[in-house]
């Protein structure tokens, strides 16, 4: 089936959850809407328009990543891409650490290939989009949903589906200032000792399994980590006030949201709201405003005009 | 309730599984079996006896680990030890990476409290035993049965329970020579990059997911670890013949057991004796006899008359 146009719509994304650095990461009810209408031939290569909050920081140009995905796809196949007008609904905010950058390169791919009667397997383009971000844990997870772990291999990356407890509510406090990815990255040493290898390890098992259960004993060891966020903390005015807050106020755990600034907490239902003003306000004695969600887990990933089906998924 | 003597069994263990490097092991069904027989106050303070295959291998002195361990607990306490008669019956074999020596620190330490009636409780009886150890991989399984992941904080270790499906069956091929987990220790490197860490936890976390789910496909891809295996299996004569055999005759993965040089396969019910035998053939052609068992997950750990109450141990 050829279309002419196409409507992807991606979750966002919390990804290195806890230990899981640049291995786990979950889909969230939070949303960027991206529709491509394919245009003649001889019109402009791509038009862009952005609506939302942050629609003036987002590049309407061909640099614009979302875009650049798009093209991607086609050099993949050695084919030039179709002149396009492209229309972004944002939802997700950009550079807080919830995957704005993973919605684009999944929803650039989904497209091109959704309007070019879909040539390429899931599997094939979730490789491509891995390449393309360079670490999978937002990408896997906005592109399939739930919370999903990584495992590199020499060849590919495999995909595990990890269950979450319906007890377990994620809220992320979403502060008004940026933290590139890039910068987040470049405080991280590149050597650790064998204790911190075993304490992630370790750390990252008794996370998944509290996530399945629920024991939410096991949730606030299992959310912390040694890889990168003591290092992190000290990029993110606040971080030790609003972290006190939540778990004061009942959170199981936190963490930074990917590379932050973004905090996640964790909690039960009957505490969600509470934990969500309470780090808005921490941060607000601090000088930082911040938005702050309840949130639930997104289970279909991205969707265009249907969701995939899940029975391909649990072969991932 | 105080007793004059006491029979303690304790399993044997397979440690550092797969990437659960000194956090993950499980416990097997062969056993050591401990009686201590209290003596008059004017006896010699420790007569032992051994009885078993690798008998005279074990130290009848007062540097036994077994009466070592004996006495840590009343070091503990504050306390002499009484005069005691300790009868060894030896079924794990010594360095093998079977956990010989925590049964010994395991089964010392509980005829003690035995003996003692019972002052501390399990959840102590086990830190004193990681210490005394000076890892907690083969020890909590060994005290608790099952398999288990450890989990440092800061003050103490945390346990966790992973389950075990039924459809995966562990076999042990051991080599008819020794390898000291000191040795073992000294070739591994003490700093590792951030994508071996990465490596090792995300293994760790599909391992747990497969072990759960009896995905065999996922258990191949969690038996890999990049900590201790690349560097340990050089000090074992026949390891890629025994492996491949291994996984030729339908193991789904093969590791190192502890700090080896036993191997460890899981594989199916139907495909355990076959992968025992290719196991011993592929070593005997490296000119290593090696003894092979298709063994059971011992789910009870030590026990002493009777076994400790499931209701406690489920609190760790």
């Amino acid at each position: 089936m050829v279309v002419s146009k196409v409507v992807v719509e991606v979750p966002a994304t919390s990804a290195n959850l806890g230990p899981g650095f640049d291995c786990l990461g979950v889909a969230l009810t939070l949303y960027n809407q991206f529709e491509f209408i394919l245009q003649e031939a001889s019109a402009s290569p791509v038009e862009i328009v952005v609506t939302g909050e942050e629609a003036k920081a987002v590049s309407q140009g061909s640099d614009n990543l979302l875009y650049r995905a798009f093209t991607k796809f086609y050099e993949h196949l050695g084919e030039s891409p179709p002149a396009v007008t492209i229309k972004i609904q944002l939802g997700v905010p950009l550079s807080r650490g919830l995957g704005s950058s993973a919605t684009a390169i999944v929803g650039g791919l989904l497209a091109a290939n959704a309007l070019s009667g879909n040539p390429l397997q899931e599997w094939e383009l979730l490789q491509i989009a891995i390449a393309l971000e360079g670490h999978p844990d937002n990408i896997v997870p906005a592109f399939l949903g739930g919370c999903r772990l990584s495992i590199p291999t020499d060849k590919h990356w495999e995909v595990c589906q990890i269950p979450w407890s319906d007890d377990f509510v994620p809220v992320v406090a979403i502060p008004n200032f940026e933290l590139s990815t890039q910068e987040a990255r470049s405080v991280l040493p590149s050597q650790f000792s064998r204790d911190v290898a075993i304490f992630n390890s370790s750390h990252l098992g008794v996370l998944l399994r509290a996530l399945e259960t629920g024991n939410s004993h096991w949730l606030g060891l299992g959310m912390q980590d040694q890889l990168h966020q003591p290092y992190r903390q000290q990029l993110i005015p606040g971080y030790p006030q609003v972290e006190e807050a939540a778990l004061s106020a009942g959170a199981y755990g936190v963490a930074i949201s990917g590379a932050g600034p973004t905090l996640l907490a964790i909690t039960s239902k009957g505490d969600a709201m509470k934990v969500a003003e309470v780090m808005q306000n921490a941060w607000e004695k601090e000088a930082v405003q911040a938005t702050v969600y309840p949130l639930d887990i997104n289970a279909t990933g991205a969707t265009f005009n249907y969701p995939f089906s899940e029975v391909s998924r649990q072969n991932l």
